[in-house]
């Protein structure tokens, strides 16, 4: 069948949420690697470490002190990329239409949260119980609606956060893990941007969305849970609310996309079940990603959800969903580099999403490999 | 003026080329640097490797051996992520409308070439004299014309390399230079692949360059030239025939847009006096980069042009042009991390593209730094 003659040949895929492809080179893995290999991660890490700047009561970069904290805490980073407060810009009209066109420039102002996980230094999402991750899906939720337009039926002030003096565009909600991936400090944190306009990645995906509802008259992203439900190729794991698949269209080696299977817009519309679903599926997800190389496994992570301004279009278009992005392709030291051809021509990937999910699939859900604490 | 507050604020910039956005966030550089650090570059290598499978008479993965080259050398690499025979695969027709549009796939052949640079193993693009890159030139150029459709006046057969079994549609020609660029072999080399299919990269920028074309009736990139050499904001090294830039909307710290000044859309266009100057502007970027940090400095470059079957609408729109992509932000051994945020929502540098533009022209052309030999 199809599917057998991908996994011999050279072939590109199609990315129908952000319009692009990917080539793949299912044979390419053979090549033996001579190149750099990453520093696996550092084994043994206290539970406290008075040289963190996440640890509860430790000092911070710009002086303040973090509290006591007993399960998440959130602050605005001591060197956010984006500020509430700056200088007006407004790009200089008149000049010739040419140049305006080919120098444009926007302001942006935001906020940059950081969101402890847990209280504990040398605990990963991997190693949290479920009432812990719930916390943490909960916290997002709150940070979120406090920062809706008032006038949404989901808006609610945080009672620890300040008012926001914008009405911003788009909250992204990430997390960084691992050195490989820039990530500065192994205290279990994330991040939350959140910023006056649409970034490129959303606004791809919210008009490849709004594109096809208007064609097929459904949602994308339901009907790609019916097709990978259906044909059983790339499912890592399912339960009753959630699908984890290597998507059709992965870049990264090991790249995979959660699924919401009911059609949910933003986080303020999960229920009770579908929080508890969605921290089921992230217990399993980053632990087996632990057990495929036996190493605390690296990876970005963060959620698309409908704009904080989204327009009904918006809302109608909007399908709740998280991407995993790790970068590790052989080993816990070796890496998937997107460098040469990929900056240059196409994303490209040595083993089939396939390939990729029948290993993430048969690995245990259950933390088998676990660092010296 | 505007470029002054654009210095302190965070704003995010249009890149026309591909049709996308970056955010600039000046101020971020201030935060400490907490996370990973590169290996920096092995300092002393031989002139020859016996293990080396790119030095001359040296036997190669595939059990070929390398000729006793003189100047450049080219081969089929012996792990191509594209090839010229496979099985066939023609996507199912038939099944749903919408699972067809969700799981698309298509064939895809090629070649991928590795061409060594120079025989000496310790040797990279920044420590070659003008006539050894000319060399490089002549030899990409001699690919490139190769694979023309025979049609096109600019067709001629090389001596020393099969005749393709398809007409091929793309060639991207690439170097990535350093272990932090996914490279495994420091022997001076790049690689040169080509596809039946249009790659992502160089179709958007058809795409744009088109558009533009139609809507204004000149080239973007000739107006960029012009814009450019009037603001004198962003020159990194210019001289009769070619101009580099930190380009307006610059995602790597350093990332360099080189282009030819009279528009030219592919290497066989290219003059005498081109050439030479084309050789001139790579030994200053690659020198001044090394001279940046005093480190043998780590990239991705790539040049861009027509595609071997170019359409005439194709052949107007495209305008040679250079990629230069490097990893490092603040010294040898920190680099930029593209992770996270950027991933998920859009690519974020931490200096302005002017700051990084001034600092590149202020240093010397002339190699400084040496590696010792
Ligand atoms: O072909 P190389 O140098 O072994 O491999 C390197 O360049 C390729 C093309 O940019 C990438 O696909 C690989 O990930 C990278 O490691
Ligand atoms: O904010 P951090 O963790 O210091 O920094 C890390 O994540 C950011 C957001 O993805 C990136 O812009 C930085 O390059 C990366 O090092």
């Amino acid at each position: 069948d199809a599917g057998k003659i991908l996994d011999d040949i050279s072939h590109r895929r199609f990315n129908p949420l952000r319009n692009s492809w990917v080539l793949v080179s299912p044979h390419r893995t053979k090549r033996p690697w001579q190149g750099q290999h990453e520093a696996p991660s550092k084994s043994t890490l206290p539970e406290y470490d008075a040289g963190c700047y996440l640890c509860p009561g430790n000092a911070r970069a710009a002086g303040d002190s973090n509290p006591k904290y007993q399960s998440t805490f959130v602050f605005v980073n001591d060197y956010s990329a984006v500020k509430e407060e700056q200088q007006d810009y407004t790009a200089e009209v008149g000049g010739d239409e040419k140049s305006s066109f080919l120098l444009q420039a926007e302001a942006v102002k935001g906020i940059c949260f950081v969101i402890c996980f847990n209280p504990k230094h040398n605990l990963t999402l991997a190693d949290l119980p479920s009432p812990s991750i719930i916390s943490i899906i909960q916290t997002w939720t709150t940070i979120y609606r406090s920062h809706l337009p008032p006038t949404n039926p989901h808006y609610l002030p945080a009672p620890n956060t300040p008012t926001p003096t914008s009405q911003y565009s788009y909250m992204q909600i990430f997390e960084n893990k691992g050195v490989a991936m820039g990530c500065s400090n192994p205290h279990p944190h994330g991040q939350i941007w959140t910023t006056t306009t649409l970034p490129e990645e959303p606004s791809l995906e919210l008009l490849s969305m709004s594109t096809y509802r208007k064609k097929h008259n459904s949602c994308l992203l339901c009907d790609y849970v019916s097709t990978e439900t259906e044909k059983r190729e790339r499912i890592v794991f399912e339960n009753a609310l959630w699908l984890a698949v290597v998507p059709w269209w992965a870049i990264w080696p090991f790249e995979i996309l959660l699924l919401s299977k009911p059609c949910k817009a933003c986080l303020p519309q999960l229920g009770e079940s579908e929080v508890s679903g969605l921290a089921e599926a992230i217990s399993q997800i980053t632990k087996r990603y632990d057990n495929l190389f036996e190493t605390s496994f690296p990876y970005s992570m963060g959620i698309h959800q409908a704009p904080l301004d989204a327009t009904e279009e918006q809302k109608l278009a909007s399908h709740l969903h998280l991407h995993f992005y790790p970068p590790l392709l052989r080993s816990a030291t070796v890496r998937k580099f997107l460098v040469g051809y990929e900056m240059l021509a196409e994303p490209q990937r040595d083993i089939t999403p396939e390939q990729a999910a029948v290993r993430l699939r048969a690995l245990s859900g259950v933390r088998c490999y676990r660092q010296a604490l």
